[in-house]
């Protein structure tokens, strides 16, 4: 029985299977994979897209979604394994995927990092407790990557280039007024490079490169792929001649806990909003973000409201490649 | 494509219509007129009964709704346009509306005002960004009108009278230790005058008349109707011969956003409660309230259990109207 | 028309035979018996188990669960009849339970004490209110007692033991920082002694002996099938020979709303964990809780993970006997 933690577990072969089942899935959503199947969405942070398009996609197939928010419909959780449960959580992830497990045919979950510690939130123990606990295979919605996410990239960028090999990758860094998780880049970076694009990695400086086991499986993908990743801090010759820009903000990893440090580095660089003066630089490149997105803080409405803006169409495809997803693991 | 915003964009004869398919839903719940379809029920503000019929509605029409809480389960929207996003809204409607329309068949939502200054507050702005970005129908589950309500008050005055034309209709203004939406006020207004009732509105003080849009509205559906709107302040006059009563609490508006120089106003008018005395004054009318009520606030205990109040029927009502009214959007 | 507010309502016969369906659908468990029908979940409280477990469960037999959380996403409620409603209630029982009643076939409630007044918690007011307003089925979800729980303990000591007659039970109070509800604990004691068993009660002092209502109905129970029912403060003697251990903290009704007071004598038994020495002491005794449950604070891990803890088939079971109850109070 596998996983969906991260896209690093599953083969290109593999994820080409599961975006060509997605494919036949948005021409014909009505089908039964699902029938008399159940999965549990446990949400720790905020959704739209996701919970919705879980929600209407398990419903497509015949199954049914179940929506769990621990701490404020149900249970705090604690997730650390042998301590004394005194604090807040009421109850352990061990007895939780347990009785999910025995409830549902697959558990879902979101579960972004605490932003006090980045050494301890790399280590995405609440869903790996899940996935050691729970006797159904799990699904990331979000931790620390997030693998429903690169599926959507991956689908939407095919649909607008077909093969992906070689096409120039840029993924920018862009301001928010609050630091954000690194997840959409670390798996932007990754899906990127293992579909063999030439990908580079835009952001104001080193403090914000992301978190090496990232940038490391990146180069490895690249390399695979006969490129290099490139990071750059230079904006005019980053976006030269890109054919796809996706942008994402994250707050930098020497600065997490200490966010008021990082502020002022931070509100220096309200300049990488992505604008149309920008986009002009590229090979008339596509333009998408994961959404929610602050407009006219991460990128103009000019570029929101482009043809070139694709991100309505990822965010679709997040249903469709959700769907393969659910249909595939409950077929292993 | 048509949205149902107000009743106001919908003529009489496709009022009537609507009804008639309320009626036959009533009769024989269970239909397929949702098969395969869905609608996103995005909620601002809290709900009991909108929610479960809407929940249940489209389940018996062989649909799936699907729940969304934008600043609970969901993240904060913006809905101003050019606007710089560096408030607490992480999600611009543009993007929701339009990501929604993707995995959905309809759009419902609930926003009520902020209730700080009406001029603001009538432009109704939220469900109108919906309304514009949205690629498939957009629903009003109460924003400053609330015409699902509309429709289940006159499926239920139907079935107490048959034709409603000409029967004695007194919307009365009712205290509330809060200052209430006008909503409903505005809507019980229109669709009684607009069905050709005889309408009056009683109201405390000319703090209390409604909104123009709205008074101006009932005069010409009473005109066509060849009635003439009656406003009055007085208890025992606007209660003598009514058949029907409908209480509402609501704010007034010359005092939008000073609420604490309203309150010795509408403290003073804690005697507008329906009660059985007034009840007496009728012509053996109808009672009726959109609910929630605050018993023995705006309505006795005594009125609440009588059998002249049909608010229990009003409310069944909303999940048949409202089954209707999706039928005949998806349809359009 | 009957609910299902607590087992003593319902016979031993009755409840066997609940059990059966129970298992039945533990075998079969896609079935039709809520073919078109519809459950309303209120929760007054988290959950996890609960609320997964009917909403798969109705889903699974056909129907449709719709959640609502009053004080949350609905408007909070009054029970108190009578009463002049100025305070943060904006809706009465009364209504919801009649509004609920015309959407929905069942209506399930769960609310807990206000943990202020025992003498105002033991009349278990609110759940009363929609019984009482509400014309169709209403089922406890936790209030002061915990019925679905007691149906699942049986089925699951059923499951381990077959006939319960004779067998050894011990209801063993534990630590836990905070004064929790005395429902489980109660449903505890009179499900084990309706079914038979040979029951002790183990808790620190006569300050944690339950409500006289539910000692009274566990000694008249106990004394119909030939046994003493026992109240023990020491851990050894209790322990010895028992065959099945359940676990549940709870708060001293002497000290109700004066918690404070409480909290040394608490913190003072905090020896009363479950771990492996007591176990030892046991005839091979299997252990259950009705979760969640603080690792290391009720419970050891040694236990949690240990062959003879049953709560995760517990948990389950509540799935099976939940879908019973709603097969058999629809076919009434």
């Amino acid at each position: 029985m596998r996983h969906f933690l991260s896209t690093e577990d599953w083969s290109g072969v593999e994820i080409a299977q599961m975006l060509e089942v997605a494919t036949q899935l948005k021409r014909q959503p009505l089908q039964t994979t699902m029938q008399g199947k159940s999965i549990a969405l446990v949400f720790f942070n905020n959704s739209l897209r996701t919970r919705t398009s879980f929600e209407i996609g398990a419903w497509q197939l015949g199954g049914k979604a179940i929506v769990l928010n621990p701490g404020k419909d149900a249970w705090p959780l604690a997730y650390d394994f042998g301590a004394v449960m005194d604090g807040t959580a009421e109850e352990h992830v061990a007895e939780a995927a347990q009785v999910l497990s025995r409830y549902c045919d697959l558990i879902a979950v979101r579960c972004f990092p605490a932003f006090q510690n980045w050494e301890l939130d790399r280590e995405d123990k609440v869903i790996n407790a899940f996935a050691e606990h729970a006797s159904v295979p799990v699904i990331n919605m979000e931790t620390i990557v997030h693998p429903c996410q690169e599926l959507a990239l991956a689908m939407t960028m095919q649909e607008q280039f077909g093969n992906l090999e070689n096409r120039k990758f840029v993924l920018t860094w862009t301001y928010h007024p609050r630091p954000l998780n690194t997840a959409v880049a670390n798996s932007a970076l990754m899906i990127a490079t293992k579909m063999g694009m030439d990908v580079t990695l835009l952001c104001p400086s080193e403090d914000y490169l992301l978190d090496a086991r990232f940038m490391e499986a990146a180069q490895d993908y690249s390399a695979a792929a006969g490129h290099q990743l490139t990071v750059s801090h230079d904006i005019e010759s980053a976006y030269a001649n890109a054919e796809m820009v996706y942008a994402k903000s994250w707050g930098a990893l020497p600065y997490f806990g200490r966010w008021e440090e990082e502020k002022p580095i931070r509100d220096a660089c309200q300049h990488f909003i992505v604008d149309e003066k920008k986009m002009a630089l590229t090979n008339k490149a596509r333009f998408s973000h994961c959404l929610p997105l602050r407009r006219n803080v991460k990128a103009t409405d000019v570029v929101m409201d482009a043809d070139y803006c694709i991100a309505i169409d990822e965010a679709e495809n997040r249903l469709h490649v959700q769907k393969a997803l659910m249909t595939t693991l409950l077929n292993q």
